[in-house]
């Protein structure tokens, strides 16, 4: 009798015993040459610095319907009940809300339409379904922020999705100011793989989402990056959107300011980049924050979300 | 017998032990009509906002010369044995050196400049004094912010001045972008006093320079403050330089970037404002964080600072 195993390779060894170095990515950021929403210099423009603002890309009517979404979920006690409500460490403010594409008919449809799901479509060169989404409300004065971090890092480690084919999309539903902890990434980053030291704790999102401390870059590899790569920040007018690559370098400050700085999330993954068993974790995390169901997302009728 | 008292009135009570309302200041941000380099537009923004942003004031040498002095105070064990040096609260990065003026010809020549003095002088209609000096040093990944506050509220309470009769200078020794800590202002602000709550305890500035905790407004009124008047940040590169008032609102945001933000800050008071009894304290602040030499700044040569 013999045993058949199978051996998955991992490209992108992290959650590790000691320091190695960064690497340049073996995946592409743009995933081959569909037509769609994006022009083709927005679509070089996205591979380059791994990442595009598009203004405007909601109506203040649709900002506001939103809004209005996170504040009913905010308050839903079986959204509570799910395990999908983030409060901040020092204080009961909604810091997020997950899974709002499951609860929310609003958000739904929003995913769905057409000039944000072509648009994922379009990066990604295949049909996507939602891989995460909340809402992070940032609250004035309480909130803080996120370190510099690569999602993709976790999302590999803890979720199991083998590649960075996976584009982000954050839409604010406040006003982004240069100064009330808006996100800052370095263009170009994305291109570079920075494993992280440490073995992941169980369950270590319950810590991970208030204040990540395992699947962080260390001090000296954001400060190499920095030099390198610069930082530039996502600022604007409610209603504007950023689309930026799994693995960005990204943070955020905290906010000091009276502005709250509420955003809506969507992760579009491919559907060819299905999750496996974690690369660096024991158990995929639950399913509000990482979604195992790849159903494609079909796109919208005109007349559900106006 | 008859025994003399002398009552001071304080036209500015804070550090009280109720909460009291914020109030209309009852002295001017503009002392008298001088002459001077400021044109009469740039004063009259200076009157309603309570700061203005001056490019370029030093040039690239000049900033240089800043900065060796800031590198040379920093490794000085006669200025760190002063009490001179605050470093940050969770690392041994030097926060602030304090009484720069005192330790270095360059910094003491840098207040005498003309072009600095000048305006010192023409916003508070007389003869100017140092008050405080200092290098904020705000490093990379490290530096925590200052929240929202009043100077004159610390330098009324704690070091005696009557009034708000005080120019502070801030200039940009590192580029100030808007993602590295760069200090935030409510423009008009400084029209409004807030009475703080809390008995100053002894020695306050040990914990103060750190992390500010006592004389501080309530977050109530830092967001009535940010919604009257708005927030306006200060950024630029290395040489620009800021004029506030006293009495500005400001703060400033973690900087969790690689970039340091490292600022020279002179405090110009009027010689006709000279320090009286702590108002809100006992005993008064040490000489280095609070001169009570009010001996008048004589004018560069022009030959002292090319």
């Amino acid at each position: 009798m013999t045993t058949a195993t199978t051996t998955v390779h991992d490209r992108y060894p992290t959650r590790l015993t000691e320091a190695a170095p960064m690497m340049r990515r073996p995946d592409p950021t743009v995933w081959g040459e569909a037509d769609g929403p994006f022009t083709p210099e927005q679509v070089a423009a996205y591979d380059a610095k791994g990442f595009h603002i598009q203004d405007g890309l909601l109506t203040p009517a649709q900002v506001q319907s939103c809004w209005t979404e996170f504040t009913r979920l905010a308050a839903d006690r079986e959204v509570a009940a799910s395990g999908a409500v983030v409060r901040e460490r020092d204080s009961d403010a909604v810091r997020s809300i997950f899974a709002v594409h499951r609860h929310s008919p609003v958000i739904d449809a929003l995913a769905r339409t057409p000039r944000i799901l072509d648009r994922a479509r379009q990066i990604l060169g295949s049909e996507v379904y939602i891989h995460q989404s909340r809402i992070n409300a940032m609250p004035g004065m309480v909130g803080t922020g996120f370190g510099w971090h690569s999602d993709f890092e976790t999302w590999h480690a803890e979720d199991g999705l083998p590649a960075p084919r996976t584009v982000s999309l954050s839409i604010a539903l406040t006003d982004n100011f240069p100064f009330n902890g808006g996100l800052m990434l370095m263009p170009g980053a994305h291109r570079v793989f920075v494993p992280c030291i440490g073995e992941t704790p169980d369950a270590n999102f319950r810590e991970s989402l208030q204040e990540q401390t395992i699947g962080v870059p260390s001090d000296e590899a954001v400060t190499e990056l920095g030099l390198e790569f610069g930082i530039e920040q996502f600022t604007g007018p409610a209603g504007d959107a950023l689309f930026f690559d799994a693995n960005s370098m990204h943070a955020s400050s905290n906010n000091i300011t009276p502005f709250s700085r509420a955003n809506v999330f969507l992760v579009f993954n491919s559907v060819e980049n299905a999750p496996a068993a974690p690369f660096g974790g024991r158990t995929p995390r639950p399913s509000h924050i990482a979604d195992r169901d790849t159903t494609p997302l079909t796109p919208l009728r005109s007349t559900e979300f106006a």
